[in-house]
């Protein structure tokens, strides 16, 4: 688990950036969105492989994470059925958990972000979820159409989410730490009067303008 | 029509404990939210069935109604119409109605957002409507995937909408009380650290864990 | 290019209030929304007509663009690459340009709403975009599923968006505006205890009622 | 149930015609279709509500079905489950059930055409389902964005399906030969040369044609 | 309008070949297809702008247009209402009519099938349509995405629709044919053991591999 | 490479009765679909990460593929793009390819039909793409939401497509065929008169019946 100082980096970094830095891997369809738009997310994922409108791997998954684990559950994309409400919220916070990311639904909006626990889905349904069928936890799941391992960091805010590779950490954060920097100096050259289209040299691959 | 004390206790529920406690019947599909996240809503419900793009019955609802009626409309799902706006709005203000729900889209959603009057759409849209093609008032409907009947009580929130059967709403108000008391206990047992898949007993359904 | 007083007129009347307007012509679809609900933009569209997932003609454009046009960019409505950001943003307030509109998607949507430049588009993602296919500038694009001309007027907020051919652009302020007055005097008489039913004579499309 | 005369002229007369002759009442939404275009279907339904991708209740219901019975089932719209294939085909066939309507997703999509066996889907899907969710048979349920009751007959073909109340099935049945008729003679006067425009006086609706 | 040489011609080439023969203009989107794969269709367009579930626009245009002419209509993309079906059909085998594109559904599909009269929809419900709504004809439609102009010339087979503007048809036969010839060389490279990646030299845009 | 008779086999197999084999793994989402029905279609992947509308690594891809291969292509699930078309097919054809599976759409569908050589794809698209943008070839890429890696097996029939890790093959094979005697004697036992709910015992999870 990384620690708090490199998640809040992660943060502040935001997810488009990493993305770009990690050579454009990793990013969650635009499909799943935080529920509040101030909401910002890092951790390590501990991953959940659902059925559809079945919660009880969700309930099985909050016994088995440690502090800081975002819980990310691959719930089929289906959007109508809430298998997170205010109730787990409260379990989650309990145990001390970093967040919530799920291809599906939750409801209890409200409460949620009054609680301040972060919470990514893709959509929010009143229906309810049954108790029944059995999935896994800890296991590579999909996620947002892409690939979600334990242990990954993931890092969300309102433009999206992004996955990283752990051992990729270090890297990933000097990367996207360079391209901030490069970034600003692009700032100065663009208010100084400069054109990106210029700066980057674009029209080698545009001939006729 | 239910008093304003019951309204609001309805409100203060909320969709989602009433969709549980009335054994999850009665919910709209996700795709009808609030306007603004956060308007509430509760009343009696009036039905109109109207043609896609076509408001003409929503105008003739409007000299039907009592205060506080909720109107009700199946526009047939089509998004690419406004077909209720800040006019509309005021004459629904003027009557004393209590809001509007509409699987269809609406527009001028600032002006009603300002208005006060909570306005439940599945879309925004900047198209108008025609005034020619005859549907009906005061029938059962169809609105985001559920039947509405005159007469039923409409309750919504940002998390979505329920319907409740008038003769049910004393057992249904029973119930989500009862369910609520039953979470805020849930919530103590969650502080001091049980978890809700030890106080469900939930490990009867998965077996290999 | 209209004068900032006419621009300003035009963001007051609204969107929705222009299309009716102007017989109903000219309205994008309504997948095409500001990134922040208090948004608006009006003026002199640039157009762009791009690939999906490469932004290479909207660098180009930023190049031509005059101060307070409106980029309006046909990225094929593809939603899973955000094709502008905050650096193109820096860009784009270098030049005094006055706002984004694009049939795709955008990221680093809180630095933009911080910069207060107005971006409507129909999604937000992550994902990056090429720099390699060749499209074109000024010339007739469709976005959001209707048709926009280099020099067509945009105007757009929460409801939507709408194009106005500028040889219209006198009749269409004047028409608008007589129809804000003419909505103020509709007012008053709902006000005073009329239906829009009975003010627009609608009986006579229902017999039956 | 309806005798096996009543059950073919249904299948002649087809959807489209019993939808318009019963007022417009009762068709399924178009998304959910045979997975042959020449299958055609008719008879009692037998009401399944089940939860997505669990396929428990389907398979209780067909211990309770009689012959020529179809099972309508409510898989809540979700696409990524093939709920019923070859083997409850085959199982299908046993009990001289008579077809199959789901809100939802099948496969084995081969063998059940070469079976003979009507099927009507929302999807096809290879991937299975579990078997535990508790749901409720011969319940009024909803499946294509319509309430279909037990005992309601069902009538599909390429164009799509319709439900009919029972005790309406006569008049229903008459007044689908009245338009058939009337459609026989529309189509003389048409090969005669006149339209349908003036036949039906739409200039009518048409003041400014 | 193209003689019967020329129509036979544009069928034969088919919308991909015609499409990108005119510089990839007119293509609508992939949502609008035959009803029947083996349909194909060309003819001068008559266009009419309807609104959505009502076809009064429809009867009108057939007592407009001439032989041979293809009925364009928009429909405003809604799929839930079948706007078209067998009497019209009659009504425009009657006069000759040279097919039907409809941003929206048809109905009575297999009997359109049997009659040999091309028909484009986005989709087939049974669900029927008013005859009150005003809409105009032989004016500029958006259909599928693009814009459609009285007497422009459409084509559509199983692959999609192409819309030709008729002062650039010369031009366009010539160019689709010279692709065509282009194409038969460039298969016999092919089957000669070259690569496309190799006669086009794709190389220069590879510069990695 | 499996040999001939392995990959006959799998395509007798099928899909659905592969992925149940494999514990409901690598199947790919319901939306890509073979050109026609009838196509089948087994091999090994090369894998292709290309950018929405653009073919450039398509045409690469087939320089570097072996006999027998299946091109699986991740285009992003953009469907206005028909990135592959008849000239690419008699490419493939000459270097003895063994098929195409692409996550976005292809054209010249009539003519790939009367070729004979497998399609699967998730629309159909007369707009042509570009050649510009540089992806990568033979690296893991997503396709229909499941993760397909260089080498491994793809199998594909009307019901959709499954995707085989190569180190388990046999024991894929093995037990796909163990689940087909499975079935086969459960149809007999059909046939006598049992019942998948009663074979099955699935009485245990529905106390209440």
């Amino acid at each position: 688990m990384p620690d708090e100082i490199t998640l809040e980096t992660l943060k502040r970094l935001g997810s488009a950036t990493i993305h770009e830095a990690q050579g454009r891997r990793g990013a969650m369809d635009s499909g799943i969105k935080p529920i509040d738009p101030k909401m910002r997310l890092a951790g390590r994922a501990f991953t959940v492989d659902s059925e559809p409108a079945d919660n009880l791997m969700l309930h099985y998954a909050l016994t088995r994470m440690a502090a800081g684990d975002i819980m990310v559950v691959d719930a089929k994309g289906f959007m109508e059925s809430g298998i997170w409400g205010d109730v787990m919220t409260a379990g989650a916070l309990a145990i001390g958990a970093g967040g919530l990311v799920v291809d599906g639904s939750v409801r209890d909006v409200q409460s949620m972000i009054d609680s301040g626990f972060p919470v990514f889905a893709r959509g929010i349904s009143i229906k309810g979820s049954g108790k029944r069928q059995v999935g896994k936890v800890q296991t590579p799941v999909m996620c947002g159409g892409t690939l979600v391992r334990p242990g990954d960091i993931v890092v969300g805010d309102r433009d999206g989410l992004v996955v990283i590779d752990p051992h990729e950490l270090d890297q990933v954060l000097q990367l996207s730490q360079t391209r901030e920097e490069g970034e600003a100096k692009l700032r100065l050259r663009l208010a100084a009067g400069e054109s990106t289209y210029g700066i980057m040299k674009l029209e080698r691959f545009l001939p006729e303008g």
